[in-house]
């Protein structure tokens, strides 16, 4: 393409609005444009992007098996009422009537949809599995659309749904797009996790997130850097530590603390690092006649307790922090000097941290305001703890849960989301199906999404400096930018550039020659900024030493390189 | 594609609300499910044919220079109120209100969004022209849809918007989109034409459509088969005979037709032609000042007053027909048996169809009831008429207004249109350059639509027979089928299907092996309903005999072919 037949509109500053990274280059790159809060117009430099993303994903779901289909956008509220999710989904299901005034969604998903064409179409076992995928411009009514299109209101989905005839099947489905999903990413050529959305384990997981890695990702990743583990940080497993416990070497003490309540104000005014300090929350639940139960858990002073964690044990599912009151009740002391030591077990539970358990030697509140004891130790200063439980989010440097190394924390764009449905839809929809023995089955289902304009924004997030966008080379929006110094001036030049022009094209490389009669500096930062990942700049100087000018988007400077061997050379650039 | 891989469903009967053939076969191909009324989902096989479709426009398009983008299908009410279209466009147009009660529109159609896009991002002349186009679902609340994919509420479109320094630019455009259009069309393997939706020559119209040609089309084309001219039939000019008109040959007689007032009734009264009768229809049109005009229209006895014409005429616009009291005022005598005889031509305006000018000897009313006149001959009986027009509808014979040969009439299918806007939207939404002497001129539009759903209808509606759909080789989800005789029985079949399998992916054909465990005539009954132009039949006998069995989807009977050569057999085929 020349950018003279194409249409380049950059801008020097991002609108005021604009929040993130990626939403301001795109809109400075004219990838965007706003047509209304979180909705916009991809422009045809925008429009290359997206298609290139789609293509992969296209492709790689057709490796698979998937077959692709297209439902409709509009979809009749008989099938939302059916599944329960018309009362169920919230303000962001865009709600409609017709002229006839029957009730219809712009969907934002298609569940509904897909099982009712699988209810109809497929009756026998002989007809599953079957994965049926779309491409889709999907709406969904966000209360405070923003960050471009990373959230916004009417975006580009990939959207899958499996069918299967038992769980079994359904798993190996699933495990297939969890690989089909990794090829994607990595062709994308993003840095990417696929996160478990619960347990963190693959085997047995309901639920993978797939999310690209980037510092302003709004989730924090618990990962693996040696393996493929990863995880929410709140699910994610803290293991016990691999070292027993020391022996106890201190003798206990009671030290006067005034003041100091919270474990960090503690360890600095005792000079002791904060890890050697354990805290105690105090947390109430009822049963289920109402009858309180105090409990006391245990972390490391410098550990978040995980609530999420602390709930799935037994008795504390619905547990809350407990008031100055019950503290006062069950301790005889104020919070900010409470700990574990002297405690009636026959009213508190007391519950340890796996790495609490493993501690000697520590300090925790003494039960008396302005005071707290050091030198303690489980199993002489108090009972061995009888409850040993993950209590608390890893961090960075704990061992990864499946034994492969130590973990980093990140943060990460979810991208995409694979999720073993089970029978929910089927059963509300009445999709069976019959099996070999001719009795009638409720079907198991998969459901598979990518955000396919989310990705480009994503993308971007993750790859981008001072000057702009550094597209992965598969998905800019073309892979090699021509600058010839002089188009409009020189014939040499511009011979020499419109041969290289279509060399380039010739050889299958999506290239832009940029003939436009603009400044050389104008040229150069429009395309550092629109991300194209090689630049050849031809010179009237170099042109005459049969050489080009080459640069990667990510060098810091430019090397000459042979006229003739230029095409050779970028070719080899690509492949890597 | 292995059929076992697929998914194939077809039906013996196709719901019995399905109206029209296409929508009939589509539905029994599988190729569509319904969703609600006028809304789809286009099956796997259907939407191979959607996107083979989609791919030659966008080629094509492409190739045209226009620049693809994306706009969104949900449109800020804004807009369309800027346009004035908020309140003309009739309740086809589906509105709604967002969570924040602001108001919406999903896009029947793109120009307001355009003309934003454009006044935002073009300022001069050296950015024009430019072209846009998209390819993207839209939706249309039509009040009664019906036919299928060919009268839906969501359907998939190509929308573009091309804008202009000058109505000369703007014309150049308009040629390259006609002959854009006529490619895709040609490519698609459709028999055409484009169809002026004015004045009927190509040079300086404003708008052509192009319709597939097909019995079951809702419109009337006039074309001439041995040139590219087509038009509307109530568009198309009637040009005068030929022939000049004959001398005089009978003595001007009246004649009794007691009861005889249609023409066709006094021809078969008279014993005479049809042809040799002049209708006279009475018309008043009212002047600035109220004052009421009578005049005689007069046609052949069996062409038809094409009214559009009439109103052209000066002092015509508005013309209504006479009234039983104003024919007797003006001819004193009943409607039936009125003729241009002996009329005051004070009173009484004539104005004759040119056909009719051209006529001798004919027959019309007498003024007189139960009366007509015979041998009646301009220049002898009644004066020479003084206006002569085009004032009928053509019909099949009439010489082509382009001079190289003659009308036939038939009927198609719109599935195309490009159109002159000018200056209509630009003027309302303020979309404004600066001229190379930096004055600001308002950018002249054109815009260019084709029903690429609907394509696929029309495609059907124009080659289909009793066993079902023949889809032009171009659009067919499956290029050849290969129907082995026994994959799941023998061996020897079952290596030779997937050998040809092979060697015909290899060759680049799109190709469906029907690998299903069904009997040989569902499986020939399958491929012929689903249109795929080629099968290769692979039976145990021919296999013997190193030979397969080839046959077209519209041959009568197969041939016999060596296995050897229906590779170079098939290549040979699609080239044709």
């Amino acid at each position: 393409m020349r950018s003279s037949q194409f249409f380049l509109s950059t801008l020097k500053e991002a609108p005021s609005d604009a929040e993130v990274v990626s939403q301001k280059l795109m809109l400075r790159a004219g990838l965007i444009k706003r047509a209304a809060a979180g909705i916009y117009t991809w422009m045809p430099l925008g429009l290359r992007t997206l298609r290139k993303v789609e293509a992969i994903v296209r492709e790689e779901m057709n490796r698979s098996g998937a077959l692709e289909l297209l439902m409709p956008a509009v979809q009749p509220a008989e099938l939302w009422q059916e599944s329960g999710r018309w009362e169920k989904y919230g303000p962001e299901l865009l709600r409609f009537k017709d002229r006839h005034q029957r009730d219809f969604v712009i969907g934002p998903t298609h569940e509904e949809v897909i099982t009712d064409v699988v209810r109809r179409e497929v009756k026998s076992y002989r007809q599953l599995p079957i994965h049926l995928y779309q491409v889709q411009s999907k709406f969904r009514d966000e209360i405070r659309p923003r960050f471009g299109v990373m959230r916004g209101r009417e975006f580009l989905m990939k959207d899958g749904y499996s069918f299967h005839a038992s769980f079994d099947d359904l798993k190996r489905e699933y495990q297939v797009m969890y690989d089909t999903y990794s090829r994607i990413f990595t062709r994308l050529g993003l840095q990417f996790r696929a996160v478990a959305a619960d347990t963190g384990s693959i085997g047995g997981t309901g639920s993978h997130e797939f999310h690209v890695l980037a510092d302003s990702g709004e989730d924090d990743i618990a990962y693996c850097p040696d393996s493929d583990y990863a995880a929410n940080v709140e699910l994610a497993e803290a293991l016990a530590p691999s070292t027993p416990r020391p022996a106890a070497g201190q003798a206990l003490a009671k030290v006067a603390t005034p003041g100091q309540t919270a474990c960090a104000d503690v360890a600095a005014f005792l000079k002791t690092d904060l890890t050697r300090v354990v805290k105690a929350i105090a947390v109430v639940s009822e049963d289920d006649e109402g009858k309180p139960h105090f409990a006391l858990l245990l972390v490391r002073g410098d550990h978040e307790l995980n609530e999420i964690k602390a709930s799935k044990l037994a008795g504390l599912t619905d547990f809350r922090f407990a008031s100055d009151a019950e503290v006062e009740q069950y301790l005889g002391c104020q919070p900010g000097y409470i700990g574990p030591v002297g405690v009636d077990a026959g009213k508190v539970r007391v519950i340890a941290d796996r790495t609490v358990a493993a501690m000697a030697d520590f300090v925790c509140g003494a039960n008396e305001a302005g005071f707290h004891l050091t030198g303690v130790n489980f199993g002489r200063d108090l009972a061995e703890p009888t409850e040993v439980a993950d209590l608390r989010n890893v961090v960075a440097g704990d061992p990864s849960p499946d034994g492969k190394g130590v973990l980093g924390i990140c943060r990460g764009i979810e991208v995409g989301h694979i999720f073993q449905l089970r029978t929910k839809y089927a059963e509300a929809l009445n999709c069976k199906f019959l099996d070999d023995n001719g009795r009638e089955q409720v079907m198991e289902m998969g459901c598979y999404g990518i955000g396919v304009s989310r990705i480009v924004g994503a993308a971007i997030e993750q790859n981008y400096d001072d000057k702009g966008i550094i597209f992965p080379a598969a998905i800019a929006p073309f892979t090699v930018a021509i600058v010839p110094m002089g188009y409009h001036k020189s014939e040499d030049i511009r011979d020499a550039a419109n041969a290289l022009y279509e060399e380039l094209q010739n050889a299958g490389i999506d290239v832009l020659l940029d003939d436009r009669n603009e400044r050389p500096g104008s040229m150069f930062a429009d395309m550092e900024l629109i991300g194209i990942p090689h630049r050849v700049v031809i010179g009237e100087k170099g042109l005459a030493a049969g050489q080009v000018e080459y640069k990667g988007r990510r060098d810091e400077v430019a090397t000459m390189v042979a006229r003739d061997t230029i095409v050779a050379h970028l070719l080899e650039s690509l492949a890597k």
